[in-house]
């Protein structure tokens, strides 16, 4: 039994109602926290929320990483520490919601779907990631362990690297972009595959590939709330610089915004090659028809008639005079495959066969 | 009989003539009051609607709920005390209203669809709720008693409740919220549905799921019609706060507005889905039609050869030299077997069987 | 012959040309005259427009109706007295006229259709109605006698009736009003007729329903042509009050603007509905045709063989052992009976019986 | 041989180069000039186009009309003396050009296609005309002689027509309106003939019905390619009055738009027709298909059967009772003839005789 | 193997990583520089981009043209020394990047993409050139030697020609327009091949023309993918000069956009051809198709009535008269005869032969 909350289940509830919208995909709350400066680093794995609670008095950038959303209260609790609004607390535990940004006084709530493609090579999977961005700090809230975003911690943890030297607001800017770059291995898999999918259904249109081309339009589908909302949401970020986001960094979040502009033509592109490809499925099943039909005719064509001339001279009148003949029978066989060539001629002219 | 009034039958009556138009859903016109401050709470049930008429010069807030709309002379008496404009009356009367909200000098009216899935489990009912938001009141006019409001209440009576110590925009955004959310049962119901429906298609495409199509594409459109003029209208609400609804109420409106816009979306998808599902349908009608012509085409071009070979050793001539032949008959014999299994390995290669 | 004048027919003449475009459909043209104040009220019926003139001078709110529009002499002689600008009078002549609205500096120009059930309760009709709005006059012309202002008219003979104390763009909005009311007749009809299309579809597709949903096609788009640029017209009225419209009458063409856009909404949902109607048409035509397809495949399946067999032990071979068997002739039957029931039990397992 | 040039030649070459684009539509160039004032009038065929320049300077309006585009040093040495943007000559050549106005500091430059029946009565023709407006001259550009605008010359040199007492601005407007008013012969032409087309359809929808459709499609391709572009060009001549277009023609500029508006939907109207022809197109086929279907099923359900009879008893099994029986041969024709009438009321049951 | 690189490589690096993204087109980065005032021209070959820098700094204009993508560290070192922003050098190695136009604080970049009809006349080759113009100078980057600009350098060289005399904005605008002329080969070569095309279909219905439809659908979206973003590009250049680009180059530059607006226009008509042509190809299958089906009809519903009456007489009863009648064959003989005119007849008159 999949524990999975609806969203109707919170009908009738007061608003900022913390309740966990979807299935449950992680057993424990992982609370994970960076510290750093140009000078300093700290790390460290919190068990209780509090813990992280001290570095938000620090001058250092702070990115608090929460794993696991179905443990309300831990959510409650941050939300009260850095004074979240309770509908921005909502909406961080409702999977179902679309991505978009929201301004608040003293932060910026963000929240957008990460894709990647599933171990089975075969389906797109979808994890919501919230970000809320602050002065110094960064909360990030994940349904489950595991992210795209270990390459950017390990250059976090080198000293060396132009993040340590630049604001909270350009960690949210590589956060961003590293869940929207991974957007491109989505279209890639999803172009490969409609690749392969277009010459299966040349080959051999039948009730499998069918199914498949359906399997990728909800696939596609998928991409395509992702991706689509994401554009007028960045586009509002690097649009409006304000006290959060410098104007530097706009032109970073302006390459994001292409980023997800060439994602989203890519999937537009990938419907299409599907419609296309459900046309030649339509295509294939009616050649296949007019194939069979074809055979169909040219056998009935060719001996109906034979057999009615067997037929009448397998009548019993007394009185037949072709009967009698000496070379009655070879005469109608001579007929016969005279016949036969003719209605063989005229299927050739007809480019039948 | 339907006692059903049209739309048409208004025309020519002078603007502000109050004609019911729609299904008389109840016999009986209901009035509660529910009147409240952060310290007390009265609630009653009037009988007259002149009863409830003192509550409004209180400074608490009131809340007067109408259940029934075919009682004309009520809705007039309720219009005149509240000094309400008679379009607006004309409008909550008239149950074919499209979802709107309008401005007047002293209050706001908004009017929307209730959307529930009906007792069957088969098919969504609508019915419209109006609201009348005025300094320190609220009227609702619904088309019959029952609602969903039933938890919000239960709430105004709890003393400790945050929305008794809230103004009346507060109520009025908790009674809209609660409509707007009941709508997630009717996407969530539609999707369910059309999810087994595709399931039946994919299995048997017959007539019945034609007409199942048919009918959820129906249904579909009442969601749609219900919710996508909202959009606008909420939107309205929360760009444009004025002397009624309060700077800090927008953030709320603005989560309506949310939530407005994916139960739009997923109507969109579900109409998407139907879309996929009456190809599948057209799909699986095909499909059938071609196993049958293929089966034909097999039998037939199997049979007619040897019935025409048996037509010729049936033949009557005189002079016919096989048929002296001791083992003419069990030549004949081979020579069908080896036509047989000829077509059967072609119909093979071909992918027929 | 059809007495049609086409809109071609003006090329080269110069603007202000008044020709009568559209066919002739009134034999006389009929003047009336509807003169009123709180406490007065005149009403006449002019021979020439002349006799109307000294009207517009008075402070009475005068109301000029125009039945008829091939004289084209008397459009002119009340153009020059009102002072209409030539290319005004060009497209109150001209039926095959857009709705539109253009203002001018003392006058404003509405024109739009007036549509109707037709006696036979099977089409809809199209009358272009224009109406002048002056300072405290309004004219208006339309193609034929008989209209749907006779209950206005009785209304204004009424000396209590709101519309006596009320201004002349009072009386326009009125007029506006009742024309576009009357779409509901229509919107209605329509909707009445393609339910029981609908019906005769599913139970017998065929030539018959096509050609009546192509028909229905035809008046929907006559209501989609004479609605859909009534919204900007009226849109443009009630946004941008001016001397001629007061603020107060803004919101009653609001309330013109609501019914607008129901109407129109109607019709594009009635649209929708014919697609669909036409999708059931195509479907009922390959159920039909599949049907056919499957008798035909089961008649030919099961007899085809058996044939075949009679046709084997109908050979004139000398040596057929089987023929002297003493129970040959019923071992026969005894297999064909056998290949029945097999084919039968085949159909069934694959739903074709 | 065709003369064509393509718009690809010119690539690589600079800005301004005048190059032909479009077939050569005239033997030689024509230059004809009319100068007029309220009193005065002079007209000239001129040889060269410097018998045309004195003209510009004086105070009079001048009108030189060029027929044939090939011979660009004319139409050079004409961009020169009126010291026209080289840009602007080279799209005057460019007989692919869409409709477009452009606005230079002492002229306004607007080109548009002038479309007519061809004499065939069986197609559109285009022909591009770009004019040139200056302070009190106008230059107009087409591709061969002979025009619409004779009407228009015949009333200019009528001295006491209203266009006498006007100025350039409104000579321009005349022959805008003058090529717009001629579209309505192109939309009627094509709106009788769709109508040709449906009726032909719906009797016989054979393989010449679908290249008229087709061709009609093109057609219409042509004129939504004239008339959609010219929306934008005229809107923006009306809406912006400037020191050559006077407040006092815009009135008139919006009539033409009007017109532009009307033809617009009219095309728009006749593309749905056509969709519809298309459909009735692909009904009527697989009527026809049915119907040959059905025939096939009828004969072959009733002699299949039957002959499956007489081939029992055409058994030569030397034991078969029935064979012996008197009335054996007039059984089997009592069971034949059932069966006929069995299988005959089952077809009428089916509705398919 | 192609030696490609996909986007999704990129995701994880920081921003301003530089990575040739897409085929690696040619195995040499050549750079040529020209450098020209209106008395002075000087052109060279660099062999590393340091040659080139002191060019920078004299008055003259320069243009540096680098053939030749994926040797990363000559790109950066020339946008080292030219101080080009990181993110602008990743857009310029991304091949995969939408044309568009970016302003920097000193230089402006612009993107697109050039399109060529292959050698093989067969197929459209897309290359992605990016332009970046400073106060004197441009950098062009391209993926491989061999291009369009060769008419533009001969100009160039040429003292007396327009371009010398003029500013760098110019020579941006000439390299533009260049690239964009080219597009019409394209168009005109996607014309010429949809007309062949089209009477194909009409022909001979087969799979082969069906995958050159989908060949040219996948064409026309490379075109498409092209020229529609380049519009807005190109729009936002125009309509806002600044110090780069003066004030008389943007009309220039509106003639280029024109110049998109129409291979954009022709895409689109393109579209439709194709669209259209799938409609020929789907009509030309059921024509087809109906063609076997009524020869198919047309000899069972001769024949098989006819080899019934044979069956008959064919029969063993001991009691037939028939069979003892002197003319009893011939009877029958006429009998079928007739039957055969009858069914002629009734086919003629439901025109299937």
């Amino acid at each position: 039994m999949k524990k999975e909350h609806k969203l109707s289940q919170k009908s009738g509830l007061p608003p900022g109602s913390l309740v966990h919208i979807g299935e449950k995909k992680s057993e424990e709350t992982q609370i994970t926290l960076i510290d750093y400066s140009q000078e300093e680093l700290s790390e460290k794995k919190c068990k209780s929320p509090s813990e992280c609670f001290s570095y938000k008095e620090k001058n250092s950038i702070t990115w608090i990483n929460i794993d696991g959303l179905h443990d309300v209260e831990i959510i409650e609790s941050i939300g009260k520490h850095f004074d979240l609004h309770p509908l921005l607390l909502e909406d961080i535990l409702n999977t179902r919601q679309r991505p978009k940004v929201e301004e608040f006084d003293n932060y910026i709530f963000f929240t957008l779907k990460m894709l990647s493609v599933g171990e089975d090579q075969n389906s797109i999977t979808a994890e919501q990631v919230s970000f809320v961005l602050g002065k110094n700090w960064i909360l990030s809230f994940q349904e489950r362990p595991g992210d795209v975003f270990d390459p950017l911690r390990s250059r976090i943890r080198n000293k060396k690297s132009q993040i340590r030297g630049k604001e909270t607001d350009y960690l949210f800017y590589r956060l961003l972009d590293t869940v929207v770059d991974n957007y491109f291995f989505v279209t890639e898999f999803i172009s490969d595959t409609t690749e392969k999918l277009e010459e299966k259904v040349i080959e051999n249109p039948n009730q499998d590939a069918l199914s498949e081309i359906r399997f990728f339009k909800k696939q596609l589908l998928l991409l395509k709330r992702a991706v689509s909302p994401l554009r007028e949401a960045v586009a509002f970020l690097y649009r409006d610089p304000n006290n959060l986001i410098h104007e530097s960094t706009t032109r970073y979040l302006r390459d994001v915004y292409d980023h997800i502009i060439q994602a989203n033509e890519s999937s537009d592109n990938q419907r299409d090659t599907l419609a296309t490809i459900m046309d030649l499925y339509h295509s294939g099943i009616s050649n296949k028809m007019n194939q069979v039909m074809q055979v169909l005719t040219i056998i009935s064509t060719i001996f109906i008639p034979l057999t009615f001339i067997a037929g009448i001279y397998g009548m019993n009148f007394n009185y037949m005079p072709e009967l009698q003949w000496k070379y009655g029978y070879y005469s109608v066989w001579a007929i016969m495959v005279l016949i036969i060539f003719a209605l063989i001629f005229f299927f050739k002219r007809k480019k039948w066969i």
